[in-house]
């Protein structure tokens, strides 16, 4: 039980040691100010609505402090903490998969919607139905081992770039949403992603990206089986959908796999909005925050009317609720995390910092 | 980039600093010799086993070193780190429930497995089937939200005894298995229960008796459902199994929730065989241990026979294979942790500590 106790078993010894931390005290250099964890928001209602709850639920001895165990924080990936447009990443990524993979199968040159993406046909692909995304999503993300696929998915992304802003995806983080990630870790959050997105195509880069562990990435899954495989163990990706982790089933996995209601949630879209209710739905303080896009220059501009990540009903839902609105054109400074190394191309949005 | 450099900015000071820091050094008491970080373990091959590995894997610099963020260690819950004796802790909280919900149901007087629970004909239901064990956990473990169950959990636990121990269930941890719980946190490991238990019926209580969070609570599942009761958000159970976290589950369960394959797995019977497998399948160092259930004195003693937590084809397994197998008997000097309050009742298996 004493075991992290530590006794001073001479009077001299503690008499001196006294004095040192004493002398050190008075001595060592005076706190900087405390820096700005935002610099790249803009003053404004948004900023001070993140840095208001965080300094309420931190407040020790207060009626909003929570406890650090349980200070949970989730956020949506696709238009929360990356780019979803002009298509979401993990479309691009099955595009790609469907070239790689078309010579093993000639039988795709007269199947939809495979014909279609290999003849660039995206207009038939927008209209794809859900059983010819599942199947697009089965050809491209299944049959192999859980580590095959990993392997997959780095080696795509080590080359990959986004088709309008000509950079490494992984290099499209949102800077602000990256410094509120930080701001809330510090601060004694754990945060976690819940996407829409599959969990085994995020969780190669989440870490390096946004900081996030693979363990705190929740997202859609497809089935796995263990089996073994000439006596040794695998784990094999199956063609079955596993969760669907959008609308109402975010909620749910979240419960599951966190088993605490969230303190705070971070969406952009319709998809979010049952994540969010569930937060809000809480006893004591809580945040729920949109990110609008509404900046078609520095990257895009939509909501109600979009395909990819519509935002309409939980648009209306913050409004009515008081959640946070985030504008996107207003209140961030700078969008993307500079690149550290210029790619050679244009990069419109570079950002000054 | 500087934020986190402290600067001296006068020279006396940094003299003054530097001279403080080196007479501290000096003056400390010296560090006290190494704790036995598993006192409750006889010394012997078992403990020399686990201490080996957690020095291989934590040494910098060496073959056998293990970043801190890829430490993963899983343990199961049931005979692993509570007795699963004479029957699953889960199976009496069902069999409790049952008799606090008969006057609610009438036809259970005429329904099996209900019938046999409610006249204590343990003999009929050892021989209950699996549409039978389905039924009753559905029975009383659904149909409420999950804070509701949470609750019942609970309260369950703050007053249900071990039938032998006539000790509450949550003072029945091993003790010798929360040392090594401790001692691999205290080496940078992440600990995980892996349970075929449910994971909504650990979790209220595994935070206390074991310090593992629900996040780290990975178990069996009902189906969940995000629905709207008066306009507010709930979670609510229904009545169909949503994971089986036992077998084969076990892998797949780590790889969803977890995403890393873990350096070390605890178990005790045959439902964690896939579990071990996975762990050691996996390049590099790793640790497989069952516990022995070999000591009907002060626990129990079972193996290949025991319809509750047969260990028979992972026994023969460990044995080829070479994993640590614990004679509870020979390996561990006390069982339980001790209980701080006496229960007034006859307590034959007190530890003295």
């Amino acid at each position: 039980m004493n075991r992290s106790r530590r006794h001073c078993d001479f009077g001299w010894r503690c008499a001196l040691a006294a004095t040192v931390l004493l002398l050190w005290g008075v001595l060592a250099p005076p706190a900087r100010a405390q820096a700005d964890p935002l610099p790249s928001w803009n003053e404004g209602a948004a900023k001070r609505a993140i840095t208001a709850f965080v300094a309420a639920v931190t407040a020790d001895g207060t009626p909003d402090y929570v406890p650090r165990e349980e200070r949970i924080a989730v956020f949506d990936n696709d238009g929360t903490l990356w780019p979803e447009q002009p298509i979401y990443v993990q479309l691009a990524f099955a595009l790609d998969r469907v070239h790689d993979l078309a010579p093993q199968h000639p039988e795709w040159r007269q199947q939809q919607p495979f014909e279609a993406v290999l003849e660039g046909d995206m207009k038939t692909l927008a209209a794809v139905d859900e059983k010819g995304a599942v199947d697009l999503v089965m050809a491209t993300h299944t049959g192999m081992t859980v580590s095959a696929f990993a392997g997959i998915v780095k080696a795509w992304f080590a080359t990959a770039r986004h088709p309008r802003f000509k950079r490494p995806y992984q290099s499209l983080a949102y800077q602000p949403m990256t410094e509120l990630l930080a701001y809330l870790r510090a601060s004694g959050f754990k945060t976690y992603i819940v996407s829409g997105g599959g969990i085994d195509f995020m969780r190669p880069v989440a870490e390096a990206m946004y900081g996030i562990p693979p363990e705190q990435v929740i997202g859609s899954s497809v089935r796995t089986v263990f089996t073994l495989v000439d006596g040794r163990p695998a784990l094999v990706r199956d063609p079955a959908v596993d969760f669907v982790d959008d609308n109402a089933g975010k909620p749910v996995a979240i419960e599951r796999f966190i088993g605490r209601r969230p303190l705070a949630a971070f969406g952009n879209s319709d998809g979010d909005l049952e994540m969010l209710q569930w937060t809000t739905g809480g006893a004591g303080r809580r945040l729920a925050l949109l990110v609008h896009h509404t900046d078609g220059e520095r990257e895009y501009a939509y909501d109600r009317d979009s395909a990819t990540g519509r935002l309409d009903k939980a648009l209306d839902m913050a409004q009515a609720e008081g959640w946070v609105i985030v504008d996107m054109k207003a209140d961030w400074k700078s969008v993307f995390t500079s690149e550290p190394a210029a790619s050679g191309s244009t990069v419109p949005n570079r950002e000054r910092r």
